[in-house]
């Protein structure tokens, strides 16, 4: 059997998902696809809508057939270490290939730049403190030495100004970096951009328009037509149990009191915090009553949202620089489901895998998934803020098999 | 202008209080009763009621004229740590007497009782010691000891079996190995004891009782008789803009994510919490879903109720035993309140004062009152959870005037 991989959140998962897994299913030939997905907290630094476990639902009943989680470790990293993490499980898996989606849609431009930027590292480098010195912000003179780059040949590059060539470039180049034997596919993306709202005529629409539709019109009929029924299926099954889906508007409560519990000194040991910013952190926690508020008064030209928000998260779950510094590869494949197919492929292939699989956590020890259970804890405290279920556990939820 | 202190936690002030502060004024032919009250959180490891400042404007309203705050080194210690806090600042302030309740009603078998155990100290210890080694526990050998030593000599001596009869007896010991020049006075107790539940026939009740009923209830009518209509209004009040009272059922889901985001090795650096506690904190925090099954999970022979909420208290603040055993004797006296005659007793006396008089808490940098500000901080995160009425905050609440 062969499988192809994709590296997704499915924050939620709709049909430009489902449209994803079957292109690269018939673009690669594959008999499976197998999915590693973002757990509890997502590279943006932000709680995912509803859980790892309802999230693999909606990946099984439409096209994947193994979800595995990329650990907490990579899956709040910067784009370098997301996408190390993820190719690196991929590949442990064995899958022959990844496919991701990106605005471009052909691989060769992908591999031209990466070869262009790798044998012109050095002055890629230096075009990029030039045009830092010139007053410039580091992405910016990124994008501007690249430009500048591309005219010294002529062939196909990609565009970096666009979100999901970005992130395909990210894991083309970890790939080569670590020597994995997998080999990269695009699939060009189709109809809705990666921040696109939703467009009623349209039946694919961004994740991040579906989250907004959802949060704001607290309906979920408004976003039926952009999600495959299972998806609503499960969005709805979450409903009855949780009341409402999952933000930081949600943990709010939580999040200023594990901010203010903290005294400036505590804070800058958390993961991503950088110095200098543990007294703004603090004084724009006191004064604000909403996340979104919190966020107006942190908010400065020095620091991106993403990256704001990614110090909250280890604020959040109480993450340190000294915890999440020991590591730097995956030390396991976690199974979060699968389908028959994708049990027989475990079977089969088990043997070959390049990492152990774990399919229990009670069984293992391993300090990196630690983080993972610590981390599912806690999105766990603010769902008993909403609801008097208790959310799932690490250690109650066998993998989903459908 | 002649002043009695009186050492206390109001929670809530009731008419046994009134009682008290009328006989301690009678008493000692005070012109004006001086309170030194526990903040945010409480002796017993508990968070108050209501805060502090509608806690002072009930004791304003009924006969005390002055409110300083015992600081949270001293409110959550136990009773000796409680006992130097509270007679040093009313020593400091210049009372000439301090009054406390007890069983008993007379002061000089409280300083028969306190002169027999200084004199017989050596023998006092051994008792205690050969007491313990029989296997009794250790406040039972402490009144086993007691009660061998009293037969040595015909006096009158306290019984300290009594709850408010060991209180005071700490207030007369702490004030005498502090050399404080202040004397104590006791006023027999009536009609109520320390934990009696709410009697109906009786205008006094408790406060643990009147506790009781208001959250049995939830029907402030229920307590109404016991209680000034002044501190009937101020519950009213706080009840209007916060919805309901405080307790640790109320921060509950705070608490349990503050366990639960610390690893085990991190809870042991918070004060009070004895190692070799920390997995079974964070055990019954895991399995519980209300502060009462927690308290039943973790509650074994080894630990008081009461030292378990101290425990608990300064985990829920964060504030560790590095930072707690700092301090040792108060460095300031915090105001919280006045009457007119309190007003012109401090104008009139201000200048000789054993410590610096706090109004403004902006003024100042002192580290234990940043312990203070912190408690209180904390303790408003409760508030965010029940209520959209942003708490009172020590920077914004200047000293009430009554």
């Amino acid at each position: 059997m062969k499988a192809v991989g994709v590296i997704v959140e499915y924050n939620p998962f709709h049909n430009g998902h489902h449209y994803h897994i079957t292109e690269s299913k018939n673009e690669t030939g594959a008999d499976i696809a197998i999915a590693v997905m973002s757990g509890q907290f997502l590279q943006r630094g932000e709680p995912a809508l509803v859980d790892k476990w309802h999230r693999a639902k909606m990946a099984l009943s439409s096209g994947i057939d193994i979800v595995i989680e990329l650990p907490y470790v990579f899956s709040t990293g910067n784009a370098t270490h997301f996408a190390e993490g993820a190719t690196q499980l991929l590949d442990a898996i064995q899958c022959e290939s990844f496919a991701f989606g990106s605005e471009q849609g052909t691989i060769q431009p992908f591999l031209n730049t990466h070869s262009l930027l790798k044998k012109q590292n050095e002055e890629y480098n230096a075009l990029i403190k030039q045009f830092v010195s010139t007053g410039l912000s580091y992405p910016q003179s990124l994008y501007m030495a690249y430009e500048k780059l591309k005219k010294l040949e002529e062939n196909d590059y990609i565009d970096l100004a666009q979100p999901n060539n970005i992130l395909g470039y990210h894991y083309i180049e970890a790939a080569d970096r670590l020597n994995l034997t997998i080999k990269p596919v695009t699939i060009q993306r189709i109809q809705a951009g990666y921040h696109d709202l939703i467009n009623t005529d349209l039946s694919i629409a961004s994740a991040t328009g579906i989250r907004k539709s959802l949060f704001e019109t607290l309906n979920l009929d408004e976003i039926k037509k952009f999600v495959p029924t299972t998806t609503f299926t499960q969005l709805n099954a979450w409903c009855k149990t949780h009341n409402q889906f999952i933000n930081w508007d949600t943990l709010w409560p939580l999040l200023r009191y594990a901010i203010l519990r903290n005294t400036p000194e505590q804070l800058t040991q958390y993961a991503d915090v950088t110095e200098g910013i543990e007294h703004a952190l603090i004084k724009a926690a006191r004064k604000s009553t909403s996340f979104s508020q919190f966020m107006t008064n942190l908010k400065s030209k020095r620091y991106t949202w993403t990256r704001l928000q990614r110090m909250i998260t280890h604020i959040y779950t109480g993450i340190t620089k000294e915890t999440l510094h020991q590591f730097s590869k995956p030390s396991y494949i976690r199974l979060l489901g699968m389908t028959s197919a994708g049990q027989k492929y475990l079977s089969e292939n088990k043997k070959s895998f390049k990492l152990p699989l774990i399919s229990r956590v009670a069984s293992t020890k391993d300090p990196m998934l630690q983080l993972d259970l610590r981390a599912t804890e806690m999105y766990a405290q603010g769902l008993s803020l909403i609801s008097q279920h208790e959310p799932n556990g690490d250690y109650q939820t066998p993998p989903i098999r459908l």
